[in-house]
């Protein structure tokens, strides 16, 4: 027994408890600004049948999903019928097609779930990581896609991030982008490739890029040329206009950014070469940056195709997730917060039932109370306490008990005092207070 | 695509909004009770490396774990390298084992997670469930199983039940009782389980089927005359306390059963005749029944050979288990609750952008808003704030725009004033609290 690896598997976690409470704390958070924001709350399990999940996610995607074997006399066939939950929005596109009748519509709807990709484990890159996605299934109004901004930008202010930027673009304005500048419509995904680069590489790179991708020379230089002005997100938007498919793209960019209007704590701007990776989004996407992090904290979009999968049909939908996992690697630690407030010691095993009564009226008033229920005096106790954060320790002995009195002990000045058992709860709040 | 089969795979629950909430409410309500107890959260992954897991539930336990298929190149083996978690405890195990010196002693954490188990589903038993553990590792002190029922009990109440009876027994308890009946030891787990069928079969029923079970007919005697006493807790007590290994189980059951106390909404008693299922028990055992109920709705106990498993070494341990999922379906479904406090409707689609700021200012003092995104008239939006049971929307045509003010409708009486914008969250508090 003892040769069995202890560890976690390769890519996952195990949350002690101060870095559990700190998870649970956020994502209570968000989901309080959802709640606030009008979405509800949905539940999938965490596997579903394999059909369900097999053929959404490209080649690369497929391999990466988690298979569940089949079992009893079915397992020795190595066959899987189940299969780990890869993202939230495939379940939220089954849930739409089962109960869609019940379901009001618009449906906005929350998730905060883990989900498991059988990616190679890399800093900061896991196996089991949780998903934050919020979604509005059928409405294809723009003021669709600036609620879930608006809810994503809110979220992230209420989890202690500021002075972030909100990226927008529209699918059919970069269409438009490329049309403008005469790129081949076979090169569109090659050349958006190459202009996501364009704060890394600079002009001359995307341009060197381009060209080695096979974009015609004409199209680089004219790419070159607005790319290099002073305000080139306005050449680049005069360019796209005169497009036939990008002026439409770029008018409902431009709405969005209007509706959403300012965001406490952030800033929104058009942005022509933001390109979400993901192929299914139809309309209007956006990107969550922050210049101080260097990472994409939040993202989402339109994607009008992928939610009616299991339906045959089309089905509006917007909707945005944040990279919680990302936030919270971000996010300063803060203080031990799983901590009770107080600690009631036990230095008389014949003293044991009075001081499980004693803590339980401490916590009726509120208090949130450890009783030491190990064996060791009571320096072991105090600093079982102190190793757990907890400001106050109580410490009743039998002179205190025949006298109906509690010593109360600031663990950080080591300051106590003795006072009659109804003032220990006050005692307690005050040492708190002041420790 | 259409025809994938759109229901959540066998065993398996999607959790629309109404239930969503209530779930999450009834977590959160026992993460707050376990935390004024001094407990703290831990978060183990869904998978384990199946080694850890197989040959720690017994055989039958072991065709219930759900295996993950190799990926990759190894897919094709067929061979499974991880399992779904199948309760809470061996992780717990494994945790302790790794990184032990990191917690302190006595560690007293809980989980509130799913599990999976490829049981045959049926009507209340479920494929992927949530377990609600708490556990004190490192003390062998009574205090220990003490503190650990009164936390049980305490998150019972909370949860909105009352009523229930705390049943208190001792592993050593038991095996004093078969030891002073003079029933053969290799028949104790047999006997066990005839003599916990006598609430449904009666004393005659349970010497009957302990005869033919093999038990000798003095021991059958000699149970049916304790067992039809009036106070057969007494009568079986007296004979446990006469048998070598008996009467330590005995002293230490009712020194917990003294130690608990009164427990706030329930009862403890001493029950000589409770043999908790499993066998991997070595202290005081409990179980929380409702006799409304007739169903188990929390169980624990002490379990010293478990914890150490991975360490080679025997670490003491004792705790309980919420029957979450029991208790949700006991309790009645509350009100919805996942309804935002108002809909804002937007009339005029040039008025959207004003009618987005109205949202989040409304939602800044402290209102949860939702905003209706879809296409429709008002009647059409009205009647989706009625669905989501939103009791007030708010309108804003050009009208109220022009002169600053809202209209505020009450959706059950047709109510509605038009007050100055600055009093629009007034007015709404008003009209959720007479509505």
């Amino acid at each position: 027994m003892a040769t069995i690896d202890a560890n976690p598997p390769s890519g996952t976690r195990d949350f002690l408890p101060d870095e559990s409470a700190r998870r649970a704390r956020a994502f209570a958070t968000v989901r309080e600004v959802f709640h606030a924001h009008g979405f509800s709350p949905l539940d999938t399990p965490a596997f579903e049948r394999i059909e369900v999940l097999t053929g959404k996610y490209g080649e690369e995607g497929d391999q990466l999903v988690f298979k569940i074997l089949r079992r009893g006399e079915h397992e020795a066939t190595g066959e899987a019928d189940l299969a780990l939950r890869y993202d939230l929005t495939v379940p939220l596109a089954r849930v739409a097609a089962r109960y869609g009748s019940q379901l009001p519509t618009p449906f906005k709807r929350y998730q905060i779930a883990p989900v498991w990709r059988a990616d190679r484990p890399a800093k900061g890159r896991f196996r089991e990581f949780v998903q934050c996605d919020l979604d509005i299934v059928g409405s294809a109004s723009l003021l669709a896609d600036a609620s879930a901004i608006r809810a994503v930008g809110d979220a992230l202010v209420a989890l202690g991030l500021a002075g972030f930027r909100v990226l927008v673009n529209h699918r059919q304005a970069l269409a438009g982008l490329v049309e403008a500048y005469g790129v081949p419509a076979e090169l569109e995904a090659t050349t958006l490739v190459a202009l996501d680069k364009l704060d890394k590489v600079g002009v001359d790179g995307v341009a060197d890029e381009l060209e080695t991708r096979g974009v015609p020379t004409s199209a680089v230089d004219a790419l070159r040329a607005d790319l290099g002005t002073s305000d080139l997100v306005e050449a680049v938007a005069e360019r796209i206009s005169g497009a036939e498919r990008g002026a439409q793209g770029l008018a409902e960019a431009r709405r969005v950014i209007e509706l959403v209007g300012d965001v406490p704590g952030g800033q929104v701007t058009f942005a022509p070469l933001l390109a979400r990776g993901l192929s299914y989004y139809t309309g209007p996407v956006f990107e969550v940056v922050h210049d101080d992090l260097d990472v994409t904290i939040a993202a989402g979009g339109r994607y009008d195709g992928l939610i009616g999968m299991f339906q045959g049909e089309s089905v509006p939908a917007t909707g945005g997730s944040l990279g919680l996992e990302r936030i919270l690697m971000l996010l300063d630690e803060d203080q031990n917060s799983t901590a009770p407030d107080v600690v009631v010691t036990v230095v008389d095993e014949q003293l044991a039932p009075q001081m499980l009564r004693l803590a339980s009226r401490l916590r009726e008033s509120g208090l949130a109370v450890d009783l030491y229920t190990g064996a060791g005096r009571l320096g072991k106790q105090l600093r079982y306490a102190d190793r757990r954060g907890v400001p106050v320790a109580v410490i009743v002995g039998p002179e205190e008990d025949d006298a109906g009195t509690v010593t109360v002990k600031q663990l950080g000045t080591g300051e106590q005092s003795t006072v009659p058992e109804s003032d220990a709860a006050a005692t307690i709040r005050a040492a708190i207070g002041s420790a």
